[in-house]
């Protein structure tokens, strides 16, 4: 499957194939130097199999985790190409999650004022959600994300064939990226979630996920409109994943803490059931313990909140969405004491 | 004067006039959280005159000089924005030459993903040539705006009025980008730098040198063909700045060591002589001593060379340039041959 967005000169292709990442050279020009980035979670063999359909690769593992998307990491990786001299006809390569593909679609953004970035997400999570838009960035001490640039990539390639080594738990934590796609504007993917087996529909999965994402940042690529649908469930979910810090003794996934902050923006009791009832079939936990206060002090510090409001995304029915802004002063009425309401699941069971 | 760059969704004006810098907030929204960023060799009063025109302004004043230019600095800027909370909404001011245009709008370019940026430049360099283009850009050890992106200003006013408080030399090398501009597109701006008091025609040798400016960028935004003229004299000169330390017991500035490197890309020993007597008018240099295996070094480093070729700007007459391409192998015979050839000028004396 192939999609391709269609954002002026900066259009690219997506590709969504079972072992495509063995042909990345036929699909893009790798004949030139290329920065293959890649982090210590990510089975070895993918970067080995980009780097060696190019003329000269070189790999460049950071440590698996957020730690890596900081200012000291990605310096490390532009002075790393200067000792190679590499030009500005040379490229970038992200094989990974989210972690490498920001990190590495900065430093594609940023050395010598842009050069090719090429993004081969290997994750669910990256596959749906971050491999589009463009976004790229990395983290400044504690505020997430708060540096960075829109650089589209040149190519993205998506090769499900690597999600088969990623851990059932991560598996369907990206999954909640393409619940969220579905619960905004494609309530057919709803319906697979609820009734198909997820790892054989996953490519359709993956598809319909992009769909969404796609017709929504062609239509605003710097994210002045419509875009802000796409943060459904962030702004709680950022506060919960900074103020959780612990769940059932493991910390929470971006992807659960998006689940767990869609619920209380959906606006009927019955989708809400409905949707509880398929993050229990996921394995996505639908409560968690968390200290209020700094969840609304990172909410605060998220840089979605504009000065006097913020804009929350509401779910009125599974495909429809709308922006409400609410004043600052109602936000912890608005969000958090919903997100009090989550009834309580039987189990959180994994998948 | 005003100019408009047209650049689709990033167009934006360039006000060119004395005493514009008491009205910027009658130009531009500064209604808002406001940056300023100044160094310590500009005049307190300029940065002062625009922080009153705002609603929350916030001074940074950094050291004078290349070495602000660091990532470090660059860091430190957008740690200060994170503790005043700014927002999307806010902006950056930069008042000054061409560290602070390009520091300043790097940060603007990189702070959550982008904010408006707002170019005051005050040295005949910046209004001249830094403050057009979209170039911003910090260095990373050695390496020269190794590190930046394309970010557009939202406005950029030139106020004539504040390179009064320049010293001569500044101002001279200032007007070697102008000279540049004249030689490539615009023959009258050659003739008035040899027969008009500079000073007096100050608005008239900013605003025709621009216009020079944009024609190029408008058609080239992003540096992959035509805009390469304005390189004009930049990569010898980028290798003389490297490779010289001192000359007559100073560091040369920028504008001097392009002066030195347009000098061998003139093609007729008439024009070349018409425009060593304009530098030795201007007080511009037109020898200097270096190093030349330490110049050619730095220019296989400029991020301008690529790895099979080099594009060099040869000026067959006042107003006409041509691009060649030229093996690397032949850069040293082409640039540091014809360099050795410039005549020794009777004296150097300041204007």
């Amino acid at each position: 499957m192939k999609l391709t967005m269609r954002l002026a000169e900066r259009s690219y292709d997506i590709i969504i194939k079972k072992g495509s990442l063995q042909n990345v050279g036929k699909l893009v020009n790798l004949n030139r130097k290329v920065l293959i980035l890649t982090d210590s979670g990510v089975p070895k063999q993918y970067a080995q199999a980009v780097a060696e359909q190019c003329k000269e690769a070189f790999i460049e593992t950071v440590e698996q985790g957020e730690e890596s998307k900081s200012i000291a990491v990605w310096q490390k990786l532009l002075t790393r190409m200067i000792e190679l001299n590499f030009t500005r006809k040379d490229a970038v390569v992200a094989v990974g999650g989210g972690v490498v593909g920001d990190l590495g679609g900065f430093v594609a953004a940023s050395y010598m004022r842009g050069v090719d970035f090429i993004n081969l997400p290997t994750t669910t999570l990256a596959q749906i959600d971050s491999s589009i838009g463009g976004k790229t960035a990395v983290n400044l001490e504690k505020t997430k994300n708060i540096v960075g640039a829109f650089w589209q990539p040149k190519l993205v390639v998506v090769d499900p064939d690597t999600l088969q080594t990623l851990d059932k738990r991560q598996f369907a934590a990206g999954l909640a990226e393409a619940l969220k796609a579905g619960l905004l504007a494609d309530s057919e993917l709803v319906r697979i979630f609820e009734e198909e087996n997820c790892e054989e529909y996953i490519e359709q999965i993956i598809y319909r996920s992009l769909i969404v994402k796609k017709n929504i940042v062609e239509r605003d690529e710097r994210e002045t409109g419509d875009r802000a649908a796409l943060n459904l469930g962030h702004t709680l979910g950022h506060g919960i994943e900074s103020a959780s810090s612990l769940q059932h003794g493991r910390e929470l996934y971006h992807g659960e803490c998006v689940a767990l902050g869609m619920i209380p923006m959906l606006e009927s009791e019955e989708l809400r059931q409905q949707v509880l009832a398929i993050c229990q079939r996921l394995g996505l936990p639908t409560q968690a313990k968390y200290d209020k206060e700094m969840a609304l002090q990172a909410i605060r510090h998220d840089k979605k909140v504009n000065s006097d409001y913020i804009t929350v995304v509401k779910i009125p029915k599974a495909g429809q969405f709308r922006l409400d802004k609410v004043p600052f002063e109602q936000v912890e009425a608005v969000l958090l004491g919903q997100a009090a309401e989550i009834p309580i699941p039987k189990e959180v069971k994994a998948k």
